[in-house]
């Protein structure tokens, strides 16, 4: 309660963040209303918009939602961005129109630069925010292992930004190979190594050689698309180490046919401007990809619990944080143990249920009422092979190339129409991903260089 | 004729570019045949494009576009990109793919360096390339008349690039502005100030009435989309000065009835970080986007004949330059005198019929018969005013309101359906146009900050 909702009484100016920084004005929301509590939800990612949309329209809660980007993100199909299938307009949606209509839930874009749990306030750079609930799914980013140089030869992806930087690369590469004399450097511009072969890692490499061998093939003169290498590394015995072994194989050989060389058991040692260096190899490439590991955000370091190895966030059975019963974690930055002792798996699916199981659990305490144990639901694992196959698994059955790709292109239809909630955008995408060429081929930056 | 038609044999190497540096290659193209003569287009907008296009197929010529960029513009459509109404893909196509069945034509992406037109080749970074035949179709780019510092904190309109920029900006304010406690800073971040009330300026100014007006109206909490200030500054008397001055009047008064203020008479005298100085006094604003005024490429300094105050080529009635009878000028750089003293426009149809009328000469020489004077073929003039409005002239017929707007969209489409080549683009375009929110609200930068 205040007499000016929009400018609460500053808070005590001298508590520092973890940046050293102070965030000197606490702002109460102007929006929460007397017996309402705060929720904030950092991150608009599956699991924080999920969470946020089973909380909207529950009027004893008020949600805010921070996030230093505006959009949301279908991160299942970033691979298309990055390799010029899609574009980006396609797999965002701002967040704020997601929730145009839901009156107890506001977007606040701004990065968190510090949580305090105990006394229940998060900050960005310029203001502090109380809160009464708090859910991190602040999510992953890439891990170079200790590497953190190789990031500036190797961007991952994670973001638009990295997709279009990876677009950009990855197109610029055929473009000064056209133009390049040495016949050295021509095959270093023509040689793609992508590092790490989880399911970003095999989409990107099946795209980049579709792209090649498709796409590209009538548009050079001096080059031919087709002679470009793709290699695929893994520093693990197989390809998609979380597929059934049988799945793996598949892939493998569907990989193989598509023209990506696959090197399993071989770890990097080395990347620099010119190449990477791999199992006591020495590979001349000019443009690599990294899609070998993620760690929790940095953000996860600031909320007093011990992390795990890859600075995730374990978490009690209701998902909350082991000493702040108000404080939960959803999505990708989770640590759980699941019955049989695996790890609670990095997938929408399981953002998207933690997300919706913390906000339940929310709404339970708010209104007195017990709240419940998270129980994953399996719905299995995907991973298309170029653009025609794809490997699946669902409960005990594995699905393989079309048929495979068939179910892939349908549930992510599925997400899709929910998630743009239009069904203009379904039809859009389905006519230009089924029958058009890559429609998205631009070399673009910010700062226009030639020059990768 | 070479041996190796790949590596033809190095051309002088001390012959230094204008910016001092070396170009020790010359490259032959190897695609040349003997007895072809090679054709150099300099810029792949809409007059480099119509040139290449107009010498595809005929078998006399070899032609090499050499553009910095990979893709062609759409031009006219860029605001709509700057504004979130369309993506970066939607106006874009990439040159390649357009020239994908032409075996005559070849696409050379780089940045032109240097021309010399007496021995005649032209150098990027990388390279020198020998031409038989030049077209200069580089175009212009904003003149700040004198205040290059301004470009920082008011971009222009001409690259995707620039769009992109202008599209976070324009967002990132209401988003700032959404968390700003400060009354006088929320003010100038939900400040709009469009320098320059050509046709470009109308449209954006335009534009941002109509995205605060409608489509932001109901995606925030604490500030009101609606009571965002767009202030137009024109120095001349009125705006649109290239249009009949009824027309002026009526853009006007539609642009007063979006909610733009329109400042005619009011010249720029100084723009940083926190707004702009005009006609006397001082306008907080963050975000400010400059339409005034262009000049000629800086190439055209290199070409070697006394250029217009605005950078522009003067050519003879040939399109070719004085002094240089194979080398031709293009699209916007051409500086050229119509009957009744008034020059040759800045516009897409001039840009199209100069290409088209450079490449039909030099046939015309290539072929031994005489070349033909350039014919001017005014096609009108047309600007849209928000959404459902527009201007136009075509001849001596004046349109305006929606009459105006429905044949601004039919001649756009029907540009665009050549442009895109495919009907599907033409559906997907006029549906989201038409029927659907703002689809590409992104924020995206190459490296994420927030702040503008």
């Amino acid at each position: 309660m205040h007499e000016d909702p929009r400018l609460a009484p500053a808070w005590s100016s001298t508590t520092s963040t973890t940046a050293g920084r102070v965030a000197p004005i606490f702002v109460e929301n102007p929006h929460v209303r007397p017996g309402q509590k705060e929720v904030i939800v950092i991150g608009g990612g599956f699991a924080g918009l999920n969470a946020a949309k089973a909380l909207a329209g529950h009027d004893e809660v008020h949600v805010t939602i921070v996030d230093q980007r505006n959009h949301h993100l279908f991160q299942p199909l970033l691979y298309q961005v990055a390799t010029a299938g899609l574009s980006p307009a396609d797999i965002a949606v701002p967040i704020r129109s997601i929730f145009r209509s839901s009156r107890n839930v506001a977007v606040h874009l701004a990065q968190v630069t510090a949580v305090d749990v105990a006394k229940k306030w998060i900050a960005t750079e310029k203001v502090r925010l109380r809160f009464d609930y708090l859910i991190l799914a602040c999510g992953v980013r890439h891990s170079y292992f200790g590497h953190s140089e190789w990031e500036t030869y190797a961007p991952g992806l994670k973001t638009l930004e990295q997709a279009v930087e990876m677009r950009r690369r990855l197109l610029t590469a055929f473009e000064l190979a056209e133009n390049e004399l040495d016949p050295g450097v021509l095959q270093a511009l023509l040689t793609f190594v992508v590092v790490g072969a989880g399911p970003t890692g095999v989409e990107l490499a099946g795209a980049i050689a579709d792209i090649s061998r498709t796409v590209l093939l009538k548009d050079f003169r001096r080059i031919d698309p087709q002679r470009a290498r793709i290699i695929l590394l893994e520093a693990g015995p197989r390809v998609l180490a979380a597929f059934p072994p049988e799945l793996s194989t598949r892939a493998e050989r569907d990989l193989t046919q598509l023209g990506v060389e696959v090197r399993t058991g071989t770890a990097v040692t080395a990347i620099d401007a010119d190449g990477v260096e791999a199992g006591g190899e020495r590979i001349a490439a000019r443009t690599v990809f990294w899609s070998a590991g993620v760690q929790g955000a940095s953000l996860a370091a600031s909320v007093g619990v011990t992390l795990d190895r890859a600075g995730r966030i374990p978490v009690l059975p209701d998902l909350s944080l082991p000493g702040a019963a108000d404080v939960f974690a959803a999505g990708d930055i989770v640590h759980l143990e699941l019955s049989g002792g695996v790890l609670l798996p990095g997938l929408a699916p399981a953002a998207i249920q933690t997300g919706r199981a913390a906000a339940r659990n929310i709404l339970a305490s708010v209104n007195g009422r017990p709240r419940t144990p998270f129980r994953y639901r399996d719905k299995g694992v995907m991973a298309t092979i170029g653009k025609h196959k794809a490997i699946g698994r669902t409960g005990r059955l594995n699905l393989t190339g079309y048929v495979a790709w068939l179910a892939w292109l349908f549930v992510h239809l599925v997400y899709l129409i929910g998630f743009k909630n239009r069904v203009s955008v379904l039809a859009q995408w389905v006519w230009s991903y089924l029958f058009s060429k890559r429609g998205a081929r631009l070399i673009t930056a910010r700062e226009w260089r030639l020059d990768a």
